[in-house]
């Protein structure tokens, strides 16, 4: 008899003992006990310490926390942050025990404090300081839905771990320091009946029916006999003693009418307590971002999601809202609707440059480009030509003009759909010569066999577009890792004609290089920004932050489009989806772009003092990013970076040196940066 | 310059137009609608049809619905059972937009009827129907925590589709027939408050205040003067005025108490209605299971996590409750612990043999088997002899003693163990020479280097135990999918003198083949009773149903051991994770495993009639079962087998003609399937 076929090396490897078929060496005695408490029955989270009950630790905000995320060692939370930066971290809380019912393991209690110095000064909780909770889209920890502060409770699962996203925004005129403060977590009785409301009405109404009865037969007191009163009030004294006595008062009844209240010691004395210490620092981001992120946003989805009209005034109060809400990403909106093909109508100001509307839009210090609307792009009547010329001639003299760009045609293909774009570039610069138009394309003409391959064409569009276009935005998509092919691209430009490259990503690239799909990693979707201030490009454009599939009800299911990676398009959520609140809901790739975005205004601080070369070395040295395929997975680096930065900055000098030492050492530099990273930074 | 290295088919293959950049075919006109209604701000579930609300559709048991399942039509439901049986079935809810908050995107309230036939008979619901709804462990549906009846509310949350388990359990003494009913489930308010008790707490407690202070006014008005009576009796008034129209009540003030309660009407008027058939024919299952399936429950885990002393009156209400509630899944159980090396103490009995409980464990019909306890294993006293003396004495000469059996020692490895094994086996022998002792194994002695391999070696076994054992046991994992090696397995025994063979899965064997991990399909579930049907041993063992990691705590999180497959010893979990009950919550796996041997009933009784190799015929026709790696992972080849076997079965003919035509011919059975298959049974 031979030996098993399908199991030959198997045979040779019995299971591990002890565990084949039974008891991993557990059993007869085990002596750690995991915890100082047992619980019997239901656990009282107003007796027992919180950290007994939960785990609370901290991760970075890069950090893809799902459910199944594993506890750590709670530390405190150490920051670095410039002037006009988000800065955010997150907290996981994940139950030990159930203490809930219903299937809740149990709710938390999140307090949060402000921040303060040691001079006095505040980062204030609920501007400065935000709390958000970290919803799964699609199983992929993404969504953040607001939650409120100082105070707010959240439900716990079995098993199951959740994390919060805090976010520290420094406004522009904060004094640099050290900034202090933390975040108490604490856990409280679950409503029991929470879900049974029915229950808790008809309590009610059965209450109310006594009390109305007791107040019936006291009532018409007046001119009645004195007998007659006290047997009255007699009966009312015996109702409301029944009433009193009712289930519905008891457990107050019980204890006094207070016991039972969580008070603000038992809150502190039980609680887990997160320590946040930021330290702000002299530079400030510049309120203008140095290189512009151009974003659409789809009319048509709003439209449609919010059952607004074109052009009322709810639809008005919705773009602006949404126009608000994008620039504090150091994002450039613009909303669009595509047409036949692929042309395009895109405009950041949905007023007309004559409304009052349009300057404030325009001269807005956090919009770094805009797009004006090409008119005949919908209809090509000279009603719009006539309203193109107009928009033109009030806006080229505006001091913000420079910022202005047309957006026409998104990725042509065909030598008809250059000629196009030509053509309606021709009809913009009889009006204003000095007009940018911007093209989108990640291959030459398929038609014209000018050519010997698809990147020699790809490289080519300039000599075809030019004059007509002004900003060649190219997809990394073609690059794919190949970042020695950006010098072939730029070649063919001519900045000094006012020709600059951009960039974009879309359902490409794809994993492993930068992009901003869900399921990526938190260093993956930063990375975009890092690939941009590597590549050198001066621009940004991604198509679309709000390109769900279609649906016409404000809060229905959120559903990526068919054929996109999931998320691609999708930067924000509607946030009816999570609240009764109408303000949109950002994901975690938003907050990573943002990231990016700051990222590079340190890496531009950097290089303004030290050049670029320096600054390239700095990204490479600290392993951040190398290039598309070699970008840190890790938080460190991007920590270790930043405090280079700080570092090396000549303002550190004017922090307060009971903050950080002035020497140069480097000893004592890389002391700093250790320290930096050994508090979690 | 060349085509980029990188993406070289890429390059040739453009983005599909339209995706690219933008619109993806979504823009200027998409004419068709989801949704006949339009809902700005919050959706009202209580004017809204639920349908508008909540997508439901129902699946198989053996499906693994995870939190993205995507929705599918509904169809009523039709199931096929005997006496005696459980059929399940899963509904599947998932919110088409959101009508709750605080990240809730709606409750539902979920009601269901008993299930009554023409002739008015019923599947009373609390005791026939159940409900549970499935919680992900580690991300895979499984557990089963039980949802009240008729009436409960569930949570449904953005984007996650949550499953709903509904089992008929057909009573020994039912009526044959076909029995109807149905599950309504309504989209209802979701408490805004839920989460923020202490609103309510602070509320409730000023509410009291005011209703003391109202009483203690009117309490003492015996012998006052009447004009302070009525200056009391004013104040009370005016008092209780205040409380009634304050904010507490204010909803039922303006709705005259009871509009805002959702009345019946409403909840039909709304609700979806899942239909439920099921056909209950002539066949009971055997209420003793016609294969014994021992598995093992730790006692240790029991006492940590319960904090029981062994021996206290808690422990021994603590086993007795897990004995009575795995018998459900025709499971016969045994106790256990693990001593030095892999000895085992394994009983199925708490008490001693003269203790009453002894006669009704044993003689219990639903037991199949029973493990006795050999008291030596811990303690090799005297007295720990005599009390083994003692226990066989009394057994021996019992009608249940035929069930009995030893089980010493989980998988010897060496000679040493092997021969403790003989000498234990002879103390049992010499009391009680009938006596059968369990052995599991999947290798022969290590330190024999009697044979040309270790399949040899595993072949041998019985020839070094008997006649020290009599239920050779073997690992699922030595055959892997060679079930031809069976027959290798079986000539070694002698089934003259009483041998017999057993199998158990435990580690191994692992995907595909059928084993009860999580993860594992839940075709791959059931299958673990047909292979043993198709290979034709004669019980099976499962080395422990409630084998979680160590905790001291009832209500602690459950985790897996380490250095085990997820699920590999866990088939239950603790209720006090789930809710304040302390029933056991069952896996998805559990059921499955049931499902499996109340085939192998269907199977024997098929195979009574037709004979075993028509039995075979039935399982590999219907594409049920082929092998190892050959089974189905669709329900419908279960169902066809079933309804076949319903079909075939002489008992079809007591059924009323008006169930089901007693035609022969094909073609009406045929279409009897079809009709099953239809109806998604």
């Amino acid at each position: 008899m031979d030996a098993i076929g399908e199991n030959p090396q198997n045979m040779g490897v019995p299971p591990v003992e002890g565990v084949g078929g039974g008891g991993t060496a557990y059993g007869w005695a085990d002596g750690s006990l995991e915890s100082s408490y047992s619980f019997r029955g239901v656990a009282d989270p107003t007796k027992v310490p919180s950290a007994e009950l939960l785990h609370v630790w901290c991760m970075h905000s890069t950090a893809n926390i799902g459910q199944q995320e594993m506890p750590r060692p709670l530390e405190s939370i150490s920051l670095l942050a410039a002037r006009n930066e988000r800065e955010s971290v997150q907290i996981a809380i994940r139950p030990k025990l159930s203490w809930g019912s219903s299937g809740i393991a149990g709710t938390v209690h999140i307090r949060c404090s402000d921040l303060c110095s040691s001079s006095g000064d505040r980062l204030v909780v609920g501007q400065s300081l935000t709390l958000r909770r970290v919803v799964p889209i699609l199983g992929v920890p993404d969504a953040l839905a607001p939650l409120d502060v100082p105070d707010t409770q959240i439900n716990l699962f079995p098993g199951e771990t959740t994390s919060i996203w805090a976010s520290i925004d420094v406004p522009n005129g904060q004094p640099p320091g050290q900034y202090e403060g933390h975040i108490s977590i604490t856990a409280v009785k679950t409503e029991t009946d929470s879900l049974l409301q029915s229950f808790g009405k008809s309590e009610k109404f059965q209450l109310y029916k006594e009390l109305k009865n007791c107040l019936d037969v006291i009532q018409p007191v007046d001119e009645k006999p004195l007998e007659e009163v006290i047997n009255r009030v007699k009966c009312a004294t015996s109702t409301l003693k029944k009433v009193l006595a009712s289930p519905t008062f008891q457990e107050l009844y019980q204890d006094n009418g207070s016991a039972d209240m969580m008070d603000e010691d038992a809150l502190t004395n039980l609680s887990v307590h997160v320590k946040i210490s930021i330290t702000v620092w002299e530079f400030t981001l510049p309120l203008t971002p140095s290189l512009p992120a151009v974003f659409g946003i789809s009319e048509t989805v709003i439209e449609d999601r919010f059952g607004l009209e074109h052009g009322s005034d709810g639809w008005y109060s919705a773009l602006d809202q949404h126009f608000n809400w994008l620039l504090q990403y150091r994002i450039s909106p613009f909303f669009c609707r595509w047409g036949d093909g692929m042309r395009i109508l895109a405009y950041t100001c949905p007023w007309p440059a004559d409304h009052p509307k349009s300057d404030e839009y325009y001269s807005n210090p956090r919009l770094a480009a805009y797009a004006v609307p090409y008119a005949p792009i919908l209809y090509c009547s000279d009603a719009a030509k006539v309203a193109l010329r107009k928009e033109l001639e009030i806006l080229k003299s505006k001091v913000h003009w420079p910022k202005a760009y047309f957006y026409l045609w998104d990725e042509p293909l065909n030598l008809e759909q250059f000629e196009l774009i030509r053509s309606m570039s021709s009809d913009i610069r009889a009006y204003a010569p000095d007009a940018r138009v911007l093209t989108t394309y990640y291959c030459g003409p398929s038609d014209a066999h000018l050519t010997a391959n698809t990147f020699e064409a790809f490289v080519n569009v300039p000599n075809l577009l030019r004059p007509h276009t002004q900003i060649f935005c190219t997809s990394e998509w073609v690059l794919g890792s190949r970042e020695d092919l950006v010098k072939d691209i730029t070649a063919e430009l001519q900045p000094g004609k006012g020709e600059e490259w951009w960039t974009y990503v879309c359902l490409g690239p794809s994993d492993p290089l930068p992009n901003l799909h869900l399921g990526m990693r938190g260093t993956q979707s930063r990375a975009v920004m890092w690939r941009v201030w590597k590549e050198g490009s001066t621009g940004f454009l991604y198509w679309g932050a709000n390109c769900y599939e279609k649906t016409m009800i404000a809060s229905g299911e959120i559903r990526f489009r068919r054929g996109l990676p999931p998320g691609d398009g999708v930067l924000f959520y509607p946030g009816e989806v999570f609240s009764s609140s109408h303000e949109p809901v950002a994901s975690a790739r938003l907050e990573h772009f943002l990231s990016g975005m700051q990222d590079i205004e340190y890496l531009n601080l950097y290089s303004s003092k030290f050049g670029r070369e320096e600054g390239l070395s700095l990204l490479q040295r600290t392993g951040v990013y190398l290039g598309p395929e070699r970008y840190t997975l890790d938080h460190m680096a991007i920590a270790a970076m930043r405090a280079e930065i700080y570092r090396a900055s000549d303002s550190l000098s004017e922090i307060s040196s009971s903050l950080i030492s002035r020497s140069q050492s480097p000893n004592l530099s890389s002391r700093f940066v250790n320290s930096i990273r050994e508090g979690k930074l």
